[in-house]
Order: structure tokens, then sequence, then C-alpha cells
């Protein structure tokens, strides 16, 4: 164990060595173990989009078992899905990769903005997963719904040793859409992810926009227009730094794009990527010269 | 267990080998046992159309017995049915021929695209069933209701040994009626099945209509007329063919067609068929005779 | 036990002997023992219809012992009500005549179409009750939840030997006033209990009304004037006979009425009737003498 | 143990000696202590109107222990509260009274006819109370839903000893103002209390406005003006005497109207009153005074 | 322990040794340790108004470190926040100062007037809490749905040696903006919260607006200009001051109106403040003096 992961564990003051051990592992992971850095695999976009959407493009993608070897040989940090995915590789990559199960789900056709619960902590625990994934919608008509449903299954999950990661995503109710991306949003929505006791943060990169008409004040006088301070306003609203924050790269785009996001985050002292179609949409060997080269802007080498 | 099944259970990696086994009665049963086929008869038309539209045309199926007889007689793979049905019969069958109950069921007069649980693991468990059968209709406003319920009930039939089977019947919503049967919708609503941890999966045989604009995209540039294609594209859908999926006749029809459907699942890669109004709702040696030509041409020999 | 009624409990083949023995308790109790007929007398029209309405014409019924009188000294096979009728004499009649724990209960306030649980398995065990009953609307907009009761109560009651009696009541929602007795309506409502589990359903006597537009040609070519043809075809749709099913007599009418619909039940090979308000609102020598007549209808003595 | 009282607790048939022990203390206690008769001092008013509008008028009751105090010192019967008045009193005044748990609660700003739960059986047992109290709103939209609630906690305060008080206030729905206090409805509230268990039944004084239609007939042919008649009636209601009834004396009147209303209640065959606003929002010495020409009515001296 | 802690004490007759020892942990903390005052610290502005908001004036604020060093450097009596705050530095300051779990928390962005659980008794538990924290809002559409929450909550928590606070604001439904902070509502507010069980009661400083008009005779003919005889009412409302009541400072404000809230709240009998925008969006240094003179005029010395 590097004395910089050490230092991060040390800031998960109330949690068993069980919750511990399996944040190490996901931290002493491959190609970034031991840096405080981390690249997360996430392939829940069969249930978000379709399989179609999803894969066509890269057909060999519908195999669930290219993804963990995707995840296996770019030196990842941990692989994270729905159920499904999940189970149909637990056997043949167990001990590999530390995995994530993502425990809930929307899809495509949802009428109203929420999720299923279609994983539970007694399914992580079967399949030998290092943590549970859970969507919230921060500003939803169901969002307290939602929250009560991660309180219950992160204590859950802390009380068998099992880590929680927090996909906070704000939507509906009283935020435009431009409000979905807003800094003082994406701020808001990390730390209400890090006061619901989530070990890892998974939000977007926020634009410079300012949503709230009460928050204007707040962000008055200093200059927005560097991302990668965004990510340090970010990294500093879960809890200054005590809590891992992870930033997701959106829809598929320019590799330079998502080189330059990397960027930004490492230097807004963000602690790494969480980078689906971005890779599993591109041929795999396109897909893990991009991951090499994310790996090595993590490492500071670029 | 021959070569084909072992190599199919092989994919089911994270079961417990009681699932495993209940997976192999239905595979090793009957006339396709080890073939890796399957023909299920269900018969849960009672709850969904009522007893005279299901059963009126031929009297005898009025008689629950009727129903485990002709499966048995003709040699099928297992036999599906709610509640009340599988008791009629359990103990003078025990043993004969494996049986699914089903476990949620909906009905004509239903005010709401939704169903009522009617069974349960422990019935399952009690009555000597090999699977539980569950309905989902993605894109209905109750969706991640249903999601939640199957999510929980097939977790409780896995530790139990027991298989599940997801019925994946897009409807409502966004939705149009034609959708409900398009490509990208049939396809997604299985791979939606798979994802939820179904060991069976059932869907209609989807039309070459395309439902969704985002996924016109994913679909250019093939011609989707030929309907081994479509069950192609269903089964990859299916983690790649990783999931055994079945597909159903739907109404009562000509029996050319029904001979046809079950070629083009054959020629497409598809596990079989589920066939209930079309055997019986004709005249016992008559669907003796479909389902002995349904056999031979899934055995490959027509 | 006579060779009828182990013919009809044979039918119950998933059942324990703890509820074969609670059903062999009714078919073997009074006059109509051993003979596969029953008679039962049920009071939960207090909760229905208020006090008054129900009693005030003879008001000695406003005394719970003296419907338990009645049914013994009539002979019937089992007296149903909810739980405080039950619990008023279940200490002086124990043993002396099977009963029925009413489990839910409407008013006459109600604003929905619906009941409220107001009694438990436990508490039919603590009663020494035989069965509970159980009211269902098929068709109205509570139907699955009600639905969801039922599978949970009769799961709870069959796994300690207590029998389940299913009121099925069509109401509310798609169905007319008129289809709330059509013969379609009726049949598909008794096979609904039938699908749920039920031991005996209770239905009320069909008009030749059919009211569904999909189900017409399943009933064209037979003329449906005939009471007791259409009592066969109910029974038919119970499993081809394999369930009880008693017949309820409705509002209190003139006793020739009353009888005619015995004899069409016994006719059309129904198990009996479930007579309250046509018993309890008429004198007491008057109503010993109708309930003896009954008897011996069904015994087929006239 | 008096002969009155044990006849009224013959009736409880299905009780354990548990649930009768509490009667009988209740029955036993005070002035009226073996008389069959009793009088109850409820203080629920603060959660219904406010602690300003209930005790400002008599300052000394805003202090919880005044209330013990003053249902001691009056020798009635039982005192009955929320959990919290409960609680401050439960030990300085343990065993010199029997206490009722009023274990739901509505309050002047509901936007619902509805009360939450605000005290368990659990509560009552370790607060050593005797019974539980539980309001209900037959008419009202959430009735089924109060049914269910009650069902629950009665069934598990009758395992554990404690008896169940229901407060049958109808209200809503279908009901007119005039309708809430009608005889009609009066009593065909009390009858649904007795019809789900309760062992005291609680209920407004009736006037002699008949609400419902159908019930008409029913109340033809006696003139319903005298008060004692009602009382009679609701009597009649409750199993025909066999469950104790209590009535409320409502808003603070007159004392010549509380003696009328408890003379009435006498003459008519009722088991007594329960008096909140009439005892606590009078001057301590003034309504120790009027409880005591109370229990002098009761015992039929006056 | 002091004997004016002692007598406070005394008043608690129904909880247990472990309840009354947490009450005395918070009693005999800090610089008002067995004075019978306390000064709370609650940092949940994060959850209600966003980070940004509460701590981009002060940004030291955003280690969740800060306020519990504050707390106790301030020599206050407890420290309550929500989960995540806890959680992050539960170790590190382990036994130096009484912490109070905040378990439900709303947000910003909340469409209904309502609040998520985010903390459970068990969590207090293993975080070593001495108190849990659960906001109600009298008056709001849910306010039954919350007080079935607390009333849970609160009963495990007793039972396992853990008090409770509650923070009673009325809000929503019949009650106008006025109304929110006026004096019948502020006083019924916090007998209701006394009524729940609340062992501190958390109330907003009332206005001398009368909201109720059924209550405006109560308030008559008495002067409700002073501030202090506003406390006293809403302290005799708490039971006659047999439960512990603070009152909140509300939005940051001058330094002499936060003194005179003090000295009002003192001499209108109440128990102290809890204060948290007042102090941590001060720097510290000025925080810590503001806080060093309220303790003062707590102990009477100004």
């Amino acid at each position: 164990m590097t004395p910089i992961v050490k230092a991060i564990l040390a800031n998960y003051e109330s949690d068993n060595p069980g919750v511990k051990a399996n944040l190490a592992r996901i931290l002493m992971q491959g190609k970034l173990g031991g840096t405080g850095k981390l690249i997360i695999l996430p392939v829940d976009q069969g249930f978000e989009h379709g399989p179609a959407r999803s894969f066509a493009v890269n057909p060999a993608a519908y195999d669930p078992h290219y993804h963990y070897q995707l995840a296996i040989d770019a030196g990842l940090s941990a692989y994270a899905a729905p159920l499904g995915m999940i189970e149909a590789g637990a056997d043949t990559f167990a001990g590999q990769i530390p995995t994530i199960l993502k425990v809930n789900s929307s899809n495509s056709w949802a009428t109203s903005i929420s999720q299923a619960i279609t994983g539970t902590v007694d399914d992580a625990l079967r399949l030998g997963c290092s943590a549970i994934g859970f969507t919230i919608y921060p500003g939803s008509d169901g969002i307290f719904d939602a929250m009560n449903e991660i309180r219950e299954m992160s204590a859950e999950a802390k009380a068998v040793g099992i880590a929680t990661v927090i996909w906070s995503y704000p939507r509906g109710g009283k935020l435009t859409k431009d409000g979905e991306l807003a800094l003082d949003v994406g701020a808001y929505a990390a730390h209400m992810a890090a006061l619901l006791g989530a070990h890892i943060i998974k939000v977007k990169l926020p634009t410079d926009h300012i949503e709230q008409a009460e928050a204007q004040k707040a962000y008055e006088g200093h200059d927005w227009s560097s991302q990668s301070d965004r990510v340090r306003h970010v990294v500093q609203s879960c809890f200054n730094g005590r809590r891992i924050v992870v930033f997701s790269g959106g829809a598929a785009k320019g590799a330079d794009a998502v080189y330059q996001d990397a960027i930004d985050v490492r230097d807004g002292g963000g602690n790494g990527s969480i980078i689906g179609r971005n890779t599993f949409q591109r041929e795999r060997g396109e897909a893990l010269a991009m991951l090499d080269k994310l790996v090595s802007i993590y490492k500071g080498e670029q």
C-alpha cells in the first residue's frame, strides 16, 4: 500500500476494515494502482439506451466478456455493470479486476425520472463485487424515495464490507436543461452524495453556468471559465477532498476532448475518470491506446 | 448430459448447482432433450382472456390435467401455468415434466398495464417447479415496480435453486402499437430481461419496424426483412447468445405460419418456441401432430 | 368419510392434510354431511349495509349468538362472519360448527371499490376457524392489490392447514352494471378465483347476458336461457369441477325463487348455496323451515 | 370482582386472561369500580386543537401531571392520552390508575381526514398501559387504511394482553355534516368498531337524524326523539350489549347538559362517559364536583 | 451531576438509563455543562442550501473537521450534522463532544414539503452519537407520514439508549407564510413534538402574530410583544417545562440581534440556542467570540 492510498483510506474514518479493503483493492488495481488516481469502465448503457445503440458500432461488445477483458487488459481500476452483465462473467474473471455492481437502472422508455432497483448487496456479495453503484437524480420528484433506497442499501453494504459509489446526476423538477450541468448544481449534487455517505462520488464535468439565483452571490468574484477550477470546486464540495470523486465523460467524442477532460480532472485535484462509451464504442485496439494515454495523463507523464 | 447442454449451462457462471440442475432438467426433457432446443407449453390464457375464450373451442382443455398430459405426450420441455392450474395436477404428474410457475398475471379487465403477483418462490418449491415465470411490460408506467418485484423474486429463487424465466413484452408509455413488435424494441426488451438476471428469456417475434428515432442509425445498412436475421439480432442482444431465448407464437394461426416461425427461430439461433393457443386450441390429435413437426424442425430434420 | 367427499378432496392435490381435514370438516358437517353438497350461512351484512338494515327486521339477529345457533340448528355446513362476530361466540360454540373467518370487508360509505383487511390467518387459528373468506372485485382498479393480498394470505393459510374461500364479485372498471352478472363475466371471475388457488369459490348466479365483445364467439351456438346450464358453465370454468363452487342468493326474496335457485345449482352440478339475508332476515322458525327445504333439495329429495 | 363485571368479562369469549385482567382493572377502578359503569378522562386535545385552545383557560392543565392527578382524585376508571403525555407521568403515577395510550392522532392543520400513528403496542407495554386507543373515521377516503392499521395493532395488543378501545367518528366522503351525528350513522360506526374487534367502543351521542336513504325503512315506525332510546339502539348495534360502549361529551358546555347526557347514557344501557374538555377546561374544584355528580348518576343515586 | 441537571433528567420519567446518560452527556458538556442550558452547533445547511451558499463565505468550513473543532473549542454542548459529515470526523473527534445525527434532510430543489431519511438509529450507534435529530413540517401534506417515521425511529432509539431531538417547523397546507412563525403555530408545533415523545424540542423564535382564528380567544387579554413572554409560552406548551426546548437563530444576522435572542430565550425559561449559520459563516475567531458571549448570557453573567 502506498502512502497516498493510505492517506485516502484514512479519510474514511467510520468504515470497517472490510470496506477499506475493497476501496484499497480499487485504488491498488491496474496501471494506476497506488497513485490515488483511478479509471473505471462502466457498461450500463444497455439498460439506459438499449443494446443496438450501445454495441452495434462495435459488435464484439455485445458479449459481456468483452468488457471484463477490456478493463483488465487496459489495466483499469474497476469494472461497473448491472446484474446480468456481472453474472455473465463473474466466474471467468473472478479476482482479476474489482467489480462494481450497478444496483439501480433506468431505461429510454421511462415515463418518470426514476430508476428500478435491479441488484442488491447480497448480489454484490455472492458475485464477489467490491462496491455497489447507485444513481440518484437530485431535483427529481422521486429524489427522496431514491435517497431512502440508497441509505438502506449503503448501510447494508457498509455492514458487510462493500463500498458505495453514488452517481449523482441532477435532473427534473425546478432544474433547467442547462442547469443540469451548471457548476453550482454539480457541486451541490456531489455534496449531497457525500452527505449520503458515498465512498466514491461520480458526477459530470460541470459547465461555468450558475443555475440557482440564491447561489449567484457565493460564486461571484471568481472567473469560472477554467474547467480545472470547476473540478477543484466540486472536489472541495466533497468534504474538502476527503471523498474520492470521479468524473464521467459523457457521449462518445473526439479523443483530444477526452484527454483534455482528464488533464483538467487531474489538475483540479479530481481522482479520475469513469469512461464508458468513449472506450467500448471504439474498436478494441483504439480503445486500449486511448486508455493507455489516459493512464499516462493521470500519472502526470503528459 | 450432452456437450451442447453442458456448453449452455457453462454460460450461467454465477448460478448454484440447484439452478443449473433445474435448467438441465428442462434442457434434457422430452424429445428435444439434449439438443439445446426447447418447446414450452404455457397455459395462462385463462387469466389473460378468460376460460371460454381460451377453452370453449376445445372443451377438454377446461381440465388442468389436459395440459399436463398434452405436454408430456408431445414430449415437450416444460409446462408453464399459474398457481391454481399447477396445484390441480402437481401430484398426479409429479416428476413427469418440469413445470414453470407463472408468478404474475394480468387479465382482460385490467385498468392499468400491470400484473398481480399470484404465486411465489415458496409455491414453486412446494409444488416441485423448476422455474418461476414473470412478465414485465417495458415501457409501461409500472415497469420500475415490476422490475423491483422480479429482482426480489429472482434473487429468492436463485438462492433456493429455482430458475427464472422472464416474459418481456413492451407495452404502453411512449411506445406506439406498431412499436410493441418493432425489432429495436424487442431486442431492447430481451436485453433488459438478460440484465435483470433471467435464465430464460421469452419475447415475441419482432417485425422489421424500427421504433426509436435514436436507434435508427444503429440499424442502418442492414436489410432486416429476414425473420431469422431478426431472431439472430435478438439472440445477440441477450449477451451474444449466453442466455436461452425462446419466442412466442401469438394468437392461433395457420399451421404453416407456425412452422415457418419455428424454422426462422432455429435458423436465427434462437433456442425454441413457447407455444400455447396454437396447440391447446386445436383438437388433441392435431395438436400432437403439430408439436411433433415442430420438434422435428428444431432437430433440423426438416 | 363418504366416497363422494373423498373424491372431492382428491382434487386438492397440492394441499397438506391440515387443509384437507378442514375441507372435510365442512363437507361432513350437518344435514348435508357426506353428500358433497353444502350450505353456508354468511353474516357480513353488518359491515356491508350496517346493523339496522341487516337486523332491524328480526331484532334477535343483533346478537352474534343468534347466527351461530341458527346455523347449528339448521344443520348447515359452516358459518362465515367477520372478526368481531366470530370472536363473540367462538368459545360458546367451539367445535359445534366449522367457521369461516371473513378477513376483508367493505362498507356502504366506501369511496373506492376496495376492502379493508379486517382479520388474519392468525386470527383464524386462535379462533378455531376452518377457513378464511376473502372478497375480490375483478374489474376494479384495485384488483391487482387485492390479488396480492389474497395470494399472501392464502399461502399463509395453506401452510397452517386453513382452507381458502374466495368471494369473486366482478365490479367497476370497464364492466357495465349488467355486465357484473353476465355469464362470461361470472365464469371468468370464478376461473380467476380458481387460478388464485381458492379451495371454495363463491360467485353470484349469472344471467344469460354476455358482456365482453371478444367473448361473444365462444358463447355462440348455445342457448344460455337455462340457469342450470349457466351454473354448469361456471363449474366447468372452475377447473372442470375440480374445485368446490357455491352460489349466493343475493337480496332477500320470495321463498320459491330461493328454492328454484337451489334446484338449478344442484342440477347444474354446483356444490351448494351460501345464503344470508334470505335466512336471518326471516323469523327463526320460517328460516329453519326454508333451510330444511334447501337441504332436501340438495339431497335430491325434491 | 363483582357479578356484573364478571358478566361483562364473560362476553369477551375469545380473549386471553391478560386482556381480561386489563379490562377488569378499568372496570374495578375508582368510584364506579364494580358497577359495570365507567368514566374515562381523555386528554388528546393538545394534538387535536393545540395547547392554548385546550389549556389556556385553565393553565394548570399545561402540566401532564395535572390530568393524572385529576383522574385519580375524581376516582375515574381510566386516563387516556397520547405518547408524550403518558410518558411524562408514567413513573410518578404508576399503578394508581389504568392508562389508555392513544396511538393515533390528527391535528387542526391536517389536509386529509386521517391520522398519524403516534404510539405502539410496545409503547403501551413499556409504559404499563391497560389499553390502546385508536380513532377511525368511517366514511373517509382513508378508512380502509385505518382499518388495516387497527387490525394489525389490535391483533398485536390482544396477543400481549392489552385491550383495544376504538374511537369511531364518521366523517368525510359521502356523509353530510349532519350525517356525522345521525342515528343510523352512529349505530353503523359503533357496529364497525365491534366487528373490528374492539373491546371498548367510543362514539358520540347521536341525534335523531337518519342519514342514509337505504336505512330509512329500518328506522320507520319508531319515534327516535328520546336520547336514551338512541343510546339503546347504539348499544344494541354493538353485538346486542356484548361490548362496552362509552359516549363522548363533545365541546365544553353547561353542567346540566353534561348531567342529562349521562342520565340518558345510563338509562339507555350505555356503559359510561368519556369526558375531556368538560372537565379539564373547568377549574379543578369545579371539575371534581362535576365528576362526582356524574359518578353518582351512573351509580343510579340521582 | 448538578442538581439542576438531575431535576431536568427526572422529568424524563419513562426513559431508560441509556437515554438519560446521553441527555446527561449533552447537559454536562462544555462551558454550559451543569447549568441546564445548552448551545448546539447544527451543520445541515449543505443539504438544505448546498455547499457554496453555506461555506463559500468561510472556505475552511468546507471541511467537516472544521465544525467538530469549532464546537469543541467553543465549549458547546453538542454538534449536529447529517450522516456524511458525522462519518468524516467520527473517529478523530470520538468522545470529545456529543454528536446528534440528523437523520432526515430536505434540499433546495425539493418538489414537495418533505424530507428523505438519510440516517438511522443503527448509524447513530455505530458512530457513537448521543441523539438522533428529525425534522417535521406540521401543516404539510406529508406530516402524517413524517410522524409515522419519527415514531418508529424514536421508539427504536429509546430502546437502545439514544435520545431524540425534533426540529418542528410548521410549513405548507393551510398555513400562511406569516403563520409559519406565528406564536400560536409555534407553540402548537412545539407541543406536537412533545406529544411525539421528543426529549429535546427545537423550534424557531415566534413572532407575536396569531394565525388560527379558533385560537384568537385563547391568546386574548395578554400583550405578546415581549419575545421572552413568547418563549415562556412555548416552554409552557412543552409540558409546562418538562421537556428541553431550544430555539434556532435563523439566517446569519447582526451579532447584537443574536445576543438579544439568547437573552430572551434565557429570560423566557428556554433551555438554549441551536445556532449554525451565525457561527460557521463568520470567521473562526469572530465565531468563537460570539459563542463565548452567548455562553456568558446563558450563564446569566450578562
